[in-house]
């Protein structure tokens, strides 16, 4: 696995020629790097006098956001198992008419499936998004810095998720998935950035203060 | 060593109240990743006919971003060993005027020294952003998405890098130090942000052709 690596590997394997990890599994690590940034603040905030009343809120917040980091972790081997699937495809023999028809079937099979998880890294880093605009209001001012780099990692890592849609995209001929993916995406990502956009600047407010 | 520990672990340890991990490690994390994206890109181009005459170029920027990313993983524990002063101090007694001067003393001390670890990452992001920039025009047009994914990654860094070190600054009462880091690191971050931003919008052109 992928996530059982120390880190100074991983980020040497990313860096070689080896299939995985690519860009689909450093955007899931970096959404879980976000996510988990949100979590250290609402573990800051529980258990101090002075943000009681917004305890309960925080507990929520963090269950929330534990439940998102483990499954942006899973994704970054997903992700490696997915595009196994392509780069087998890539290997299918294109000799005669027949073959080509077979290789070009599986091939846009495996490019739907590979559109899938980023697509979860999209969605996921959106709702990850929603609790650091609300840490920014209700969590500890001393990690307030904090929030403001969650929220950048996790941009980060759905502009990066929409990335790898978009290339798998470009070898997928059936129009209507085309068009229905990319219309999916682009909602989820304008209202992710319009609220990650907000985010930041409460956080760099507070800061420039 | 933090970079030893494995993904999981790490992540794990950043979400938690544990005071390392913490941003400034994770923004140097982040830019490792977004270097090492780059160095895939070149490692794909690389031997390729059809890139033979960029080949020498790509070897230059391989070693660069090579240089990058050890610099970046090495500043993860960097940034724990220099937060682990700032607590340090914040444990020294107050009680007495003469305390209360030694301490303060001290915590301007670190807090200045804790600048130097995120300005750092907004160089070295920098660095690797003008490499993304010229992956983006002459690197395999395969990996395309993933020098988006890459200037991404190092966007997050740079930023998260001045967010660090403007809470640090909020502590400094040196005026003229908090000027000079200021204007420094604003020069920095704006050139690195319109680099960046050319880099992704070129990628996102190719990938929406």
């Amino acid at each position: 696995m992928l996530i059982d690596k120390n880190i100074y590997e991983f980020v040497k394997l990313l860096a070689s020629r080896e299939p995985v990890p690519g860009g689909g599994g450093a955007a899931a690590l970096v959404g879980a790097i976000g996510v988990a940034l949100g979590s250290m603040v609402g573990n800051l905030t529980v258990g101090k006098e002075k943000y009681k009343e917004v305890e309960a809120e925080i507990i929520g917040i963090l269950e929330s956001a534990g439940s998102l980091q483990a499954r942006l972790l899973d994704l970054v081997d997903e992700d490696a198992r997915v595009f196994g699937k392509v780069a087998g495809v890539y290997k299918m023999p294109k000799d005669t008419e027949e073959e080509k028809k077979k290789r070009n079937e599986a091939m846009q099979q495996a490019l739907k499936e590979a559109c899938g998880v980023p697509l979860k890294i999209i969605e996921l880093s959106y709702e990850a998004i929603k609790l650091h605009r609300r840490l920014a209001d209700i969590g500890t001012r001393l990690a307030v810095s904090d929030v403001g780099v969650g929220v950048l990692c996790l941009k980060a890592a759905l502009l990066s998720g929409r990335m790898n849609v978009l290339i798998n995209l470009n070898g997928i001929t059936d129009e209507e998935f085309v068009k229905n993916t990319t219309d999916y995406m682009e909602r989820i990502c304008s209202e992710a950035l319009a609220i990650a956009g907000e985010t930041y600047e409460k956080v760099e407010n507070i800061l420039k203060k």
